[in-house]
């Protein structure tokens, strides 16, 4: 025992050192996820300020005696409603106050109704009614939709709807309870709201959009650096192809349901910014799709910067210069796409450089009907044929981002933007109707008169001079 | 007035009917989606269920007068912790009763600590401990690894510190409070995992297992008819690539983060089935993650099926013969892949077919090198080429699919699985040692003697005879 002591003795002060090294790397870890994303500190600040503004109202006698324990609710309501964005917090409280209120009300009703059905009777109805109502709404949670926005105003709903119908099984003071309940969820919901809004808000409409505007340029910083990396060739012969500068796309590959949740409650979010209450949130969802049509393609050509099989320098010195060309160009377009996203102005320079791959591409595919299989083992050749093969789609799915992302432009208004008028509409331009001609893909006209009046549905393509009006009506 | 509210009624049996159709419509889907999963209805009533126990907790005069207010925490515990998997109950009880535990206990600390430094800085005091637990444990929940596991509890360790430490600042029997919302909650949290887990239990962990062979068998299918529709020539020589019976694999390239979140939830079941408690299913994550690999290479392929420049018959015909048996075999070792997965039972039948893909693949190599580029336009070759060069990707990534599920056959003990040992181990086999030797790719010897004794880092791979014993302890 003693001998054992002693060693342990010998051993503990290494064991501290490892303990303490244990403790400095979790306090790095930490140090760095605040540097990553310093919101979350503040958001950390949020949260604790927000509990103890709530926690003001135990402090006070008069109100204290007015709320009673279910004070307690309005403390609960703000740890569970605050989140760290506006729009989830919105979310969550309004889902929170409303679901409240309904199950409330349909509580108070049930109770009434049980207690008509006598002494013996009343249990059993209360039963069955939670049975029932319960049962229901958690099926009713496994529709998508109403998963996607609802699901926590389904579960509150169950809550109330519990506790006020069995509750009032005891106690008669049930609507006095309700009503308890209800004000110190909306004050609880109400204080989350206002401090997660009015200091240092987190706007997650603003984080999807630059989401979304960033990952389009990392496809265009890939396009851009893919030219050399695949052409450049080591000393000894063989390509040096291991770059991870480039790999910062693969994020895109799974960015999908990120994505879709943040649409989902960015639509909770009110104006803010350049950003309308109603803006086209899943326009943003489509423009995510095809980048990251793109970015499976981008995958795909990535794949031939490591593969085992290569061309020989020769046969990648035929289509060197284009596949240059087309990949540098898509790159470009894809940075200038991103940027029009990133600062909600039009511009047609990406369209310039779509042109642009697209000729380079003409030139590539005659290059390779006149002189690629006259040259070495066909085996080889085909590697360098694959690559200028995707490097086709990848124009063809350039061209598809930014038609979605003229679409976003023109629905959400960017500066600039030509608004889109449904094909049928476009053989009546005269001289002074028309005032923007030329859309990214050049077959976009607008017509301010008609847009002015209301056309048939068209009412998320109200012109960009109506945009701020519409904002001041959101904001009254 | 009069002749609006005549049109009104005009208007009114087109109105209703509109209404009854949506009714309709939104009925004909709540029924699609419980014949769907009809697990979800079940689920359903399991959650009507366990509120009608605990509600029961009401009815009884002694519970009630034990229970107080209290009581309502145990409904409140059941509508939030009752999820549809037991994984995720589990997860949600366990998070809440350690949290309820840990954050009551600091929450009593807190107010003593509080008491002792007199009337005026006891309200600053218990401000101050709210605002700074809640800021830290809010920052916390950031850190990705406790957010997968731990989110919820740090949730409630909030809630429960401040309820705790707020109260006790106007009522002195915090302990007592303390207690009554630790075992109403440990009631609520026991009420749920009881019925969601000896009622029709649904195991997440089955689920991950099932999704992750379904996927590849996704891939599977595709392969096995990708040959075929490629090379299907219509009467008017132009291919018919339109088919949607392959595009099942879509499903595959997104399913990443919902996989990741499974075996989270997955870790927290207890042994079930064939599934002990500490199931690798990390390994799962692995095999998901190569499936995911070869599925962008599947769509890919799935591009060349409609695109528009296609290489015309007579070049098609060269690589025919070998491309749909490369393709086919690749679909067949997937499928085999998946059987071994879901059956969990090694065979070696997935070996034999992707030796064969390999055979199809050195011949299309030699094909490709004598014939490919002696017909028709180049620019024509290039896209057969760009499937040949595809097709050899793919039987590469089947072999790493191959390898991952075999590494997740040893580790998880399937049927008749060759447990794996690290290559240095691979040097010792003699005759009597080695039981079987040709492992799924070939390279792995097994060393019965040596794996029963504990070799160093070998925790994971304790031999199939041992399990059993296993399994037992975790149930004791």
């Amino acid at each position: 025992m003693v001998s054992s002591n002693h060693e342990n003795a010998k051993e503990s002060p290494a064991l501290p050192k490892r303990q303490r090294g244990k403790i400095v790397g979790f306090a790095l870890r930490l140090k760095e996820l605040g540097k990553d994303d310093p919101r979350k500190i503040i958001h950390s600040f949020k949260v604790g300020l927000a509990l103890t503004l709530v926690s003001l109202f135990y402090y006070f006698k008069p109100l204290y005696e007015g709320f009673g324990l279910a004070a307690m609710w309005a403390i609960l309501t703000v740890v569970v409603v605050f989140e760290f964005s506006v729009g989830a917090t919105l979310g969550r409280g309004l889902n929170r106050m409303l679901a409240t209120l309904t199950a409330g009300a349909l509580g108070i009703g049930a109770h009434r109704l049980a207690t008509l059905s006598g002494e013996t009777g009343e249990p059993i109805l209360v039963a069955l009614f939670v049975f029932i109502i319960a049962g229901i709404v958690t099926f009713l949670r496994f529709i998508p939709q109403i998963k996607a926005r609802y699901d926590y105003g389904m579960l509150i709903f169950i809550l109330t709807f519990c506790l006020i119908s069995v509750s009032g099984y005891r106690d008669e003071e049930v609507i006095e309870m309700g009503f308890e309940r209800l004000s110190s969820i909306v004050l609880g919901s109400c204080a989350s709201v206002v401090v997660c809004t009015f200091i240092c808000p987190v706007w997650i409409g603003v984080d999807l959009h630059n989401q979304i505007a960033t990952n389009i340029e990392k496809l265009g910083i890939f396009l851009e650096g893919f030219g050399d990396e695949y052409f450049k060739i080591s000393e000894d012969g063989q390509p040096i192809n291991k770059s991870s500068s480039l790999q910062r796309y693969k994020s895109v590959l799974t960015s999908g349901s990120k994505e879709e949740s943040m649409a989902n409650l960015a639509r909770w979010e009110p104006c803010h910014g350049k950003f309308r209450f109603r803006h086209p949130w899943k326009e943003y969802l489509k423009v995510g799709n095809v980048t990251r049509q793109c970015a499976f393609k981008i995958e795909s050509l990535n794949n031939y910067l490591t593969s085992e099989i290569q061309s020989p320098p020769e046969v990648r010195n035929i289509i060197k210069g284009e596949c240059t060309v087309i990949s540098s160009e898509c790159g470009k377009a894809l940075k200038e796409l991103a940027s029009v996203i990133r600062k909600m102005t039009e511009s047609s320079a990406a369209e310039l450089h779509i042109t642009n791959s697209k000729a380079a591409a003409e030139k590539l595919k005659s290059v390779i009907r006149s002189s690629l299989c006259k040259h070495g083992d066909y085996l080889e050749i085909i590697q360098a044929g694959a690559v200028a093969s995707l490097l086709f789609e990848v124009v063809k799915c350039t061209e598809e981002v930014a038609d979605a992302a003229q679409k976003l432009a023109s629905l959400a208004h960017f500066k600039n933007a030509k608004p889109r008028v449904t094909p049928e509409k476009q053989e009546l331009p005269s001289q002074e109707a028309v005032k923007q001609v030329s859309g990214i893909n050049g077959a976009h006209h607008v017509i301010t008169i008609n847009l002015s009046q209301s056309l048939p549905g068209s009412e998320n393509s109200s012109p960009p001079g109506l945009a701020p009006r519409i904002e001041l009506c959101t904001l009254g």
